[in-house]
């Protein structure tokens, strides 16, 4: 064991975190009037620690090579890049929700942080990369489909199942769980981030999808939150409360997911514009009209650029504003009749191209450069060594065409290479700019800069990313402190020792070694 | 002032209530941990309350008349009566969120309970009534739409503000926001209950259809919970925890809803079924096949009586169990095309009559039925004094059918006067129990039944209701004490002192009034 304790004890362990707060009856806790942190990161505690986990869990589940704590801490699209001091002390691998309570016990009487780690696909060092060392609680072992009920539409799963291999599972019996972040993306992380994807304009986010789960508390207790009605008023909603607390509320070990029936007739179409506001025009129509296209996304002419130099596609595209959407129907006549009011509103505005798939091979090919798309973005580095940074901004859609053509404007100023693509259905989109070491200010103030237009654009910083570390103090800015004043209020009820992933979404104020 | 003071302090008025629990790290509030009761209801209290109000508002805005106390504690449609003991101090007629945190700032710091009351239509007495005297905050002067952004398809508007005006006004310019509870319902009480009605098989429930909210939370603090985007993944979901909280968490003074485009070629259908099992059946595959029918609805076959006797509607139909649906869509030929399936799987399932509307006279004529049902059925009193109970239960939808049986069975085994009707589309149904004076315990026991066995199926005992007074107790079997003791624990952060409509959701376990 090579960890050392960053953080001892600075009251004595009975304190009451919130204290100050609660006296006086208030509903919130402003960053000056926390607690004391109570973590106990000695070696004698993680010892300990380690101990009990390895009688309750058994040595092979209780990992602490170093290998395993390195990939544990980071990915190379996380934001915080993770490093020495980055790593979780062990990592341990649950087989029940049961399991995962006397794991939580045991780290909640010796005042050790936990963090839950699925599928590790976040970008804003929401789940991979942990400030403090302590408890990752791996779910590689809790994969499984627990159980379809195919009459009522919905399937219990554990946290540890991928969203991809679910709907491998689901589609030769008709059915279809629509949200679809990241490749590689599991349950249990999709619901901390609550995260979308290019299927949210149609189906909505993964909160429409969850109709209930089982968590374990900080303290260890399991609740379930709601059972399996497609509708309840019974009681706070406590589902909603976890979905995108990222980790830091509870830690979710079964879920029931709604699920629909799978998409047929699948079809595809690439429409280029020669300005973002003509795309976004035939697309603010579109969702005027309830127009229930499939998928509707946006990418700018420099991503069309990269798609064409990457050559994952067979064809080249014009390299301006393009629309990529897809249709799905009950019959071939219903998605023709949208194809058609579609194609009728895209000529309206001044469409320069369409181009839509004849058969399946078709509809594969033409997607394949939306899929591709963020690959082919960093496949322009100049420099294998750079990095990239990404803003996830949301604004009422008729905003987005200017704070597209804005973002275009200030990444074309900045000499870095940079684009714009995204969900333009929902008014989200993702500035993605790549930078080499000397310039990663210059590439944050460029996302901040997008995320402050957000924001006076009455939109979000975040769409579908998340806060994690990155976005902390941005996030203060969009609905004002109160808004955060009350997310650590809730926060330190549930969690009066913040030790489940801590740091992440809002400053705690105890010693940080991050700045 | 005729008050007098019903709950003294029994701590000192800077008691930490929720102590014992936070000491030691929990993350939950068992009833036996509940601390002291902090409210100052003494008659000084609550006339130097009146005074600070009165200097706020000015007197014409502060109500002390017996005849609006009255009518503000309960009506005629709340399981909670009301009485002498449950009376509102006073009324207050804020203007703005500002007056509103003043007058929860003097409530606070008095130690008196308030109520947020807007529509007045709930039905479990959850707003209708009060438990403990205290401060009612009534919205009918915060009743405007403050802006409606037509390209953006969101309205932001203020409490007051009914469904059914809303709709009026959005109509003319196509626009729709779908939740549909009870006639004179409020956003703001739409919000607090989490509503739905018969909409929301197509639509999803209120939920579904507000973007962010201005909330004044206990101590008067002001949280804007979310900006204007379609999607956002920015910190808790604040939004979600306040829908359905039944105004124990916060009041909220301002809302900003989506739309959607208003439905068009609208067509009613009404199909008869000798079973009950082959109506829910030709539901579920209407359900499992996503065909998108605009509502879906079951009454059974004693409802059909009590329709046909009420004589609301022109004609007479068959007493046997009834689906009730909506068609629309952007043109007749989809409707058409949809009807089209509807009606070849009701055949399929040995529908015993069918009828759809040919215009617009007999789309109205035809969902009066539906829409009188329920003033059908109290028309079938024996006695203009009886009451009503209703069961509000939500089960995966493969049981709907199993539980609509046992229930019509119960209902006749008991020689009552009851019937189920309701959204069979979300497995959620409404079972009505009239009774006399003698028999209340008899009505409870067929309602609690009921909710028992929901519970065993999964289910819930509130699809849309919610809990209020009268089903605390059951919900602790619906998931466990472990939710419950989760939802009181995030209410005594938010509400230290328990201010905000005490008593509803979940027992505190004070002094209480009621059994």
């Amino acid at each position: 064991m090579s960890s050392v304790a960053l953080y001892s004890a600075r009251g004595n362990s009975t304190s009451n975190p919130g204290d100050s707060q609660r006296l006086n009856g208030q509903s919130t806790t402003p960053l000056d009037a926390m607690p004391v942190a109570v973590y106990d990161l000695t070696e004698k505690s993680l010892r300990d620690a380690e101990n009990e986990l390895v009688t309750l869990l058994g040595a092979e589940r209780v990992i602490t090579s170093l290998g395993e704590r390195i990939t544990h801490s980071s990915t190379e699209w996380s934001v915080a890049p993770g490093g020495d001091l980055d790593r979780h002390s062990f990592i341990v691998h649950p087989k029940s929700t049961e399991e995962v309570s006397a794991i939580a016990k045991i780290c909640h009487k010796r005042r050790i942080p936990m963090i839950a780690f699925s599928g590790g696909t976040s970008l804003e060092g929401t789940l991979a990369a942990t400030t403090r060392g302590g408890c990752c609680i791996d779910f590689q072992l809790m994969n499984k489909v627990i159980q379809l009920h195919a009459k009522d539409m919905d399937v219990v799963v554990q946290p540890g199942v991928g969203f991809e291999e679910l709907n491998a599972q689901l589609d030769p019996q008709g059915y279809f769980f629509p949200p679809d972040p990241g490749p590689g993306a599991q349950i249990g992380g999709m619901i901390g981030q609550g995260c979308s994807g290019t299927n949210a304009y149609r189906y909505g986010t993964m909160k429409d999808w969850v109709l209930g789960m089982t968590v374990v508390l900080a303290d260890g207790t399991i609740v379930r939150t709601r059972n399996r009605p497609r509708k309840s008023s019974a009681g706070y909603n406590l589902t909603q409360l976890m979905i995108g607390s990222e980790g830091t509320l509870g830690i979710v070990t079964e879920a029931t997911l709604k699920l629909t029936s799978a998409p047929r007739n699948i079809r595809v179409a690439v429409l280029a514009f020669k300005t973002t506001q003509a795309a976004v025009d035939t697309a603010i129509e579109i969702v005027q009209n309830d127009m229930p296209v499939a998928a509707l996304e946006l990418l700018d002419g420099f991503t069309m650029k990269a798609v064409n130099q990457a050559g994952y596609c067979d064809k080249q595209y014009p390299e301006i504003p393009t629309l990529f959407m897809k249709f799905a129907g009950h019959t071939p006549q219903s998605v023709q009749e949208l194809i058609d009011r579609v194609e009728d509103s895209a000529k309206r505005n001044g469409c320069q191209s369409l181009e839509f798939s004849k058969d399946d091979k078709e509809v594969a090919a033409l997607w394949m450069a939306r899929k591709t798309a963020l690959w082919s973005l960093l496949a322009m580095k100049e420099n294998p060594e750079d990095k990239f940074l990404s803003a996830d901004a949301a604004v009422p859609i008729s905003r987005l065409a200017d704070l597209v053509e804005e973002t275009t404007e200030l990444l074309n100023k900045s000499g870095l290479i940079g684009s714009c693509l995204g969900h333009v259905g929902d008014g989200n989109f993702h500035t993605t700019v790549l930078y080499g070491g000397s310039d990663k200010d210059k590439a944050r103030q460029i996302i901040s800069t997008v995320q402050k237009r957000a924001i006076e654009m009455e939109g979000t910083i975040t769409g579908e990313h998340g806060i994690g570390l990155e976005y902390r103090d941005m996030l203060v800015n969009e609905n004002g402190p109160g808004f955060v004043d009350m997310m650590r209020h809730v926060k330190l009820a549930l969690d009066p020792y913040c030790l489940l992933n801590p740091d992440k979404l809002f400053r705690v104020n105890w010693d940080a070694k991050r700045d």
